[in-house]
């Protein structure tokens, strides 16, 4: 249906509606301006939204879902684009519901550890408002000076430090929504554990598709005693994924813990220089340390212990601030360093069990051999999260479908060992081909069904997630089981 | 529809089909066989169930539903029947599915840290079963020797060591799940975040009304190299109270915090003789304390101090397994104890934000005044998780109700103070009515559109959770809102 009616919607009485509800100043339709708003952080995904709404509240937010529900235009919510699946990719003739302008955050509640934020509110904000008080959020993702805690939700997204506080989900307490038909919905609350079904959880990590996020309630936590951070440099990388899996099952549980393959050391020494990744390592392990003083000097002594009898070359640990991010800076700076030693890189996000490591490690380098590709690795190590970076030249036509397949093979690769094809990126646009290797048709429906309730018109996010053709519409993911599944339904 | 059918229903033709999957052996039928399935933990309410089946397997659970579907006969999950909230409550004429034949510990899976176990499976034989490897599972209802997984996954059970490790859905991996309609799906898997909609998170807590949990796969912890009890008496409950927050708000997170009474500690005293608990005390504080041993003694002089500093009169520390049992013993007598010391009592469960404690337990004190019921507060303190047991008796008319009401009114305000009307036990047959106290029309519809899509026929453990009238039978679940929700859905 939508496929006839685009290509003849007449925009001009629909931008008046929406300029009724946001102001002239919170509507983008100039060809211009909407190049910005192609793609997300996934480049190789481009497509232009007929119009950008910028709402600053919830009930703008609602108002201009309205609009879109009454005139079936599919809508897209992005938060800072920063994404890495195509999770906030436009569809052809979209409206893209942006919330750059939704950024106050609306309360702190320091003795119940909460904060209330708009969607639009920057990750490192939040622990920016409350450090003082000797609080943080959890959640780290790499570009956290710049993602939006609205995407962060949409996407489940993890850090450095997911391995021992959990990701965006466990950290979400409740969530004010935009349902695809406009109606406001509160799910979950103050605490954290609330009766009746779980939506806060069932929305986190729903990709925009059940709705839009306005209100956030995130879960803060005491700023630990201490912190120190210990760099752990191997001869092989396989060294330090061992050390990785001995740390763990000594019972450690560090804040984080990540390793960079030679590869990448090379390319942030190149970029960032920061003189304590040695070139000639075959892979560093970074560990923080976090808890009270004590704890912290006890494990810090197990965990050199442990790469020690692994083989670590040399150990530097570093307690007081700057120094801790001194060693942190180059794993920070890993994705843009792929950036300036290749005219440009891919980033694969997949998990395996920790125990896989070096197994997987083996299988990536053989198939960068095959390929031809350089292939780097910078990974959440703890949590088992691996993020390839395969180094290509996007100018050379053809190139970027065979990276592609050399991603998709890593994905496989993942799955085979028992793991997922996404740790922290989300599916989005990219890896929605994929879902089949993990989950059965049935298991793919049942997820179906749920995005029907909420999303029956398909409106709210169209293509993302699940695996059906792009070229297929929307329409078409109600397979014959779906359709048959509620049929009875209209009895009730 | 049902209300007509059911008085004429020919039990005969299915039972025989039951007995087909499931062998003679495992249908009960026998009237006063049945007796034992009238009701769960929540004793007030009961139900004959028409037929009881017992299950061996999963494909034995999804014929058994299949044949529940085809005739449109409801059927109730059920663990060991410990459930609090009436959430295993029979209807008439429903067919009671007793997952007590299935007990298999599936797999243990020291390396990747998870256990898959059957429904059946009490909950603390997982722990038994990789203890002796230096594991166990965290979360530990006070029933823990004989409730079942299934049963702890349908109420999202919890238990003193949630305060630290989270309830039982921070524990749940992945689920074998037979739907209403007697198919089965796989949800999560072997890795704490799976991609698509977290249909794991959605099903624990459930309580049955979206299908039947017939594998469940769990995530154990390392034991923690040391673990310590402390136990501090103080002349009023509101200093112990006060305690519990100055603890958490020095950034220590014990392994879980508990207050009893007065009345709880002379209870249990009268029944268990501890010789722990001061007859005298106000309030006593359990709090333990678990880590690396050099944590756990910095954080027990620290709470030590906290308490001491609140005007405890006496502090008593255990480390060795002995001696802590000991401590512990009257707090997990508390419920019995309580029992013994009236013919009846009721148990309330409601959560606060610890910040309320004070202005709570004295509303509390208040309400026994006015209704001249003793009440004996055993609480989760860490969390704000309380257990107000209301003694009473039974045996004369009309007192149940009144009491019911007591209960109401503490509810109610755990809802005014920000709290919740279920911490841990669930809302099954007996909090329904309260729903509305904490979720408005449109966020209870949202969650019942939910419902509707796994559980279309209303089938499975009708009654349950959402706040119709049980008279006016599932159908009138949907409202027109919702109605009007489903009518376009056909079309896709």
């Amino acid at each position: 249906m939508l496929t006839q009616d685009k290509q003849q919607r007449n925009w001009k009485p629909i931008v008046k509606q929406f300029e009724a509800v946001v102001g002239k100043n919170g509507v983008v339709q100039r060809r211009e301006e909407l190049i910005t708003y192609e793609c997300d952080g996934l480049t190789s995904y481009r497509e232009r939204p007929a119009v950008v709404v910028l709402p600053r509240t919830t009930e703008q937010v609602a108002e201009v879902v309205k609009i879109c529900d009454r005139h079936s235009i599919p809508f897209i919510a992005r938060g800072s684009g920063t994404g890495l699946s195509g999770g906030a990719l436009p569809v052809e003739n979209c409206v893209l519901i942006v919330t750059s302008l939704m950024r106050q955050i609306l309360k702190v509640d320091l003795e119940n550890q909460q904060v209330i934020v708009q969607p639009g509110v920057i990750n490192s904000w939040v622990t920016q408002t409350v450090s003082g008080a000797g609080f943080y959020y959890a959640p780290d993702p790499s570009s956290q000076i710049i993602c939006s805690i609205g995407g962060n939700v949409a996407e489940n997204s993890g850090g450095v430090h997911c391995l021992k506080y959990g990701v965006t989900t466990n950290h979400v307490l409740g969530l004010k929504l935009v349902l695809p038909d406009g109606s406001i919905v509160d799910v979950g609350g103050q605490i954290p554990e609330m009766p009746g079904y779980d939506l806060t959880g069932l929305f986190v990590g729903s990709e925009g598709t059940l709705g839009i996020a306005t209100e956030i309630t995130l879960r803060i936590l005491k700023t630990a005693e201490s912190i120190c951070v210990l760099l752990a440099d191997f001869t092989s990388i396989e060294a330090a994924g061992v050390s990785v899996s001995d740390i763990i099952s000594a019972g450690i549980i560090p804040g984080g813990m990540e390793i960079m393959d030679n590869l990448s050391i090379n390319a942030v020494e190149d970029v960032v220089a920061t003189n304590c990744y040695p070139r000639d390592s075959g892979g560093i392990l970074l560990v923080e340390i976090d808890g009270l003083a004590v704890e912290v000097a006890a494990n810090k002594q197990r965990i050199a212990e442990i790469c020690q009898k692994n083989g670590a070359r040399n150990i530097t640990i570093a307690s007081d601030p700057e120094q801790r991010l001194r060693l942190w800076k180059g794993r920070k700076a890993a994705f843009a360093a792929a950036g300036h030693v290749s005219p440009d890189y891919y980033v694969q996000d997949g998990v395996i069990p920790r125990t896989q490591l070096p197994y997987v490690l083996e299988q990536i380098e053989a198939l960068s051999q095959k390929s031809g590709y350089r292939i780097a690795n910078v990974f959440h190590a703890g949590d088992g999260n691996l993020h390839p970076l395969i180094l290509y030249d996007n100018s050379i036509p053809g190139e970027l479908e065979k990276v592609e397949e050399v991603g998709g093979e890593i994905l496989k690769l993942c799955v085979k060992v028992g793991g997922s094809i996404s740790g922290e990126h989300g599916i989005g646009a990219d890896k929605k081909c994929y879902m089949p290797e993990m989950f059965t048709a049935t298991d793919l429906e049942t997820m179906q069904w749920v995005r029907q309730v909420f999303n029956p018109k398909g409106l709210a996010n169209p293509g993302k997630i699940f695996p059906t053709p792009r070229t297929c519409g929307e329409a078409a993911n109600a397979t014959g089981e779906i359709a048959k599944k509620f049929e009875g339904v209209e009895k009730f």
